[in-house]
């Protein structure tokens, strides 16, 4: 993996992408807040994922409709607006017109179908969003596309995260980027996880679909700090086609699993509050299923990330988290190490606790189901007094 | 509702019951640690319900089999065995061989069945209880017990609890009363929730069954401290027939009900490193699952109760965490309400959120789905740092 470079970095890594990031006011620090991320072509091919949440913010609402059109296997995709400064979530049917005049304000400067940009929003929810200044951020971001622009884009979505986060991947002479901002739903107020990726392989949407499906569920699907989901998380997959070069489904499926799990890690690196991160690796799984129900069920026990936080090897609680599950395993067969020590063995006491050492910043479970051939990662973090204060304090 | 006042408490409030608690050494604070509680009859119908974990502690299987023998319906129990201190969870092949000399044991001092003695254990997992002082410590709890022992009892089978948990319900000449420990899972160590629950009615242990399963459903299964759930969790339920008196199924669910919501209830007033009592009320259901399902995912929403915490009227939150659960509703018709006052209206902003005070330890939040008729509560409490202090603190 190489992290890009100034003048290649992210969304605009790949050939055939433009891209600003600029300073709406939509923040109070005055820090940019407005994004546009271009799709020259020759192709505009373009998939989505988003929430799950039945809650869902107008933008994620807007641009799922907009990749349905006429279907998902044929959508296309000009451009994407993004602006942090405000979820427009809870905001009723002015929140969808406002998401609406967005997209039909970039499409009128762009020239194109309004239904061919995607928006993406995010910041506090239940607010409207201040149409009288996210409009000339539009415009401004407009006329400072640039080739160069991946970085200025990665900064102006940022909220509560510490650092802007993007990630490429090469494959012979095709390029794929991306950035995504978020803290894993860490941050005060829903704080989202967005990201776009772009690549200037050719690929069709239906493959882009294909693809973007299967590298969210290996990366930000496997990422989970805290167990809630947002209103307005968005994943958007574009292609230009400009390298004049096509991979194979599988080396495609590779570069943008790529892409996206070094975003989504540095997402579990940059959650507030948190001093540890920690990978919990399923192995003995009957299914793959399984295996990721196991982990995500240690990764959400809250008593397991205490535990951690406290540098305690503490097994009992993995294997009851591991209980709660329907995970399939027989209670008395399972393993658990944690950062090597084999600390639980056949659902009992195993090596001695005293020799897990959990001062480093990464942790590292490993589960053994002893119960099939497959296996699943999860990520992270622990628990802190710190997510309480960050996460307690009154919101306006 | 009337508390036990001494001499009536507890598991000795109903008549036919006694009990005792006694120092056997199993804590190293030298507090009292072994509890048994013994039914005189003339009837010993009884009933259980235990924890949905699949990692299920020795004592929980044992006790399970008993009350499966010769079938749930004709099930008998002359005693349980309860002990703090070790809750002989994950200890194998022999911790069940402790568990059943347990209940032998004192079978053979009360000259009945030992599968006629259920055994519950609270306390660290992962370590063998010590026999050498456990069995003695049922033979000091057997010469001691009384008619008086509720509170002696009940003392004995706390962990972390801050006081003991009694209560007593009357029903015309019949009195239901019980004990219960635990802290919600709130606790260092899997604390775990174990109540008795005894009455004097003439019931038989089919009754009994569908009596507690209906109970428990209303009062244990809706209070969640922190969603995770113990190896070692069980309720029982023991009929002495001791007053003569029957009651119809109705009035005795109220009575069993009325017991074991005012216990619940306790458990969580007393969740360690808690700061709020928080009622989750959704209404205007499609049905009852549906009720439970959305309290249930805001109760478990460490955003939320981070802004419980920080007196944040977050509805955000709550209908993010609604969001998130199979409930059937519209999210541009939900209402919320936080202590009396609608900050969201239709999905939207409602009243104005400075009008909430938030400032006392209970907390009221009110959910109207506006899809029929049904409605649920699920009590919880709020995320503190001082619950990751007392959960990451070093466990041995």
């Amino acid at each position: 993996m190489t992290r890009g470079t100034s003048g290649a970095v992210g969304v605009t890594a790949a050939s055939g992408f433009r891209a600003a990031g600029v300073v709406a006011g939509l923040k109070n620090s005055g820090k940019p807040d407005v994004a546009v991320v271009v799709n020259d072509g020759p192709l505009q091919s373009a998939a989505g994922v988003f929430t799950a949440n039945r809650v869902k913010a107008a933008p994620v609402i807007w641009t799922q409709q907009c990749l349905a059109k006429p279907d998902a296997a044929t959508s296309q995709m000009r451009a994407v607006v993004l602006n942090s400064g405000g979820a427009n979530a809870c905001t009723g049917a002015q929140g969808f017109a406002d998401t609406r005049e967005t997209a039909e304000h970039a499409a009128e400067l762009l020239d194109c179908d309004p239904t061919r940009v995607g928006v993406c929003s995010t910041g506090l929810i239940g607010t409207p969003l201040p149409m009288d200044l996210l409009l000339p951020g539009v415009d401004a971001a407009l006329a400072n596309l640039s080739p160069d622009g991946g970085s200025a884009a990665a900064h102006a979505i940022m909220t509560t995260d510490t650092h802007a986060k993007t990630a490429v991947a090469r494959t012979g002479l095709v390029t794929t980027g991306g950035m995504a901002k978020g803290a894993g739903m860490l941050a005060p107020e829903l704080a989202t996880m967005l990201s776009v990726i772009t690549t200037d392989a050719i690929a069709d949407s239906a493959t882009l679909a294909r693809t973007l499906s299967r590298a969210a569920e290996l990366s930000f699907n496997r990422v989970d700090s805290d167990g809630c989901m947002s209103t307005n998380d968005t994943v958007l997959l574009l292609a230009s086609g400009a390298s004049g070069h096509e991979l194979t489904e599988p080396q495609l499926l590779d570069a943008v699993t790529e892409v996206a799990q070094d975003l989504a890690l540095q997402l579990i690196g940059d959650a507030e509050g948190a001093g540890k991160e920690i990978r919990i690796e399923v192995i003995g799984a009957e299914s793959e299923g399984d295996a990721v129900a196991a982990a995500r069920g240690v990764a959400r026990s809250n008593l397991f990330k205490c535990a951690v936080h406290g540098e305690d090897p503490n097994w009992g609680r993995i294997l009851s988290a591991v209980g709660t599950t329907d995970a399939r395993f027989d209670p008395n067969r399972i393993d658990v190490a944690v950062n090597g020590v084999w600390v639980c063995r056949g659902g009992g006491v195993g090596e001695d606790r005293n020799l897990v050492d959990m001062s480093g910043r990464e942790v590292h479970v490993l589960i053994d189901l002893h119960n099939g051939n497959a296996s699943a990662t999860v990520w992270t973090n622990d628990l802190t007094a710190d997510y309480v204060h960050e996460n307690s304090a009154y919101s306006s």
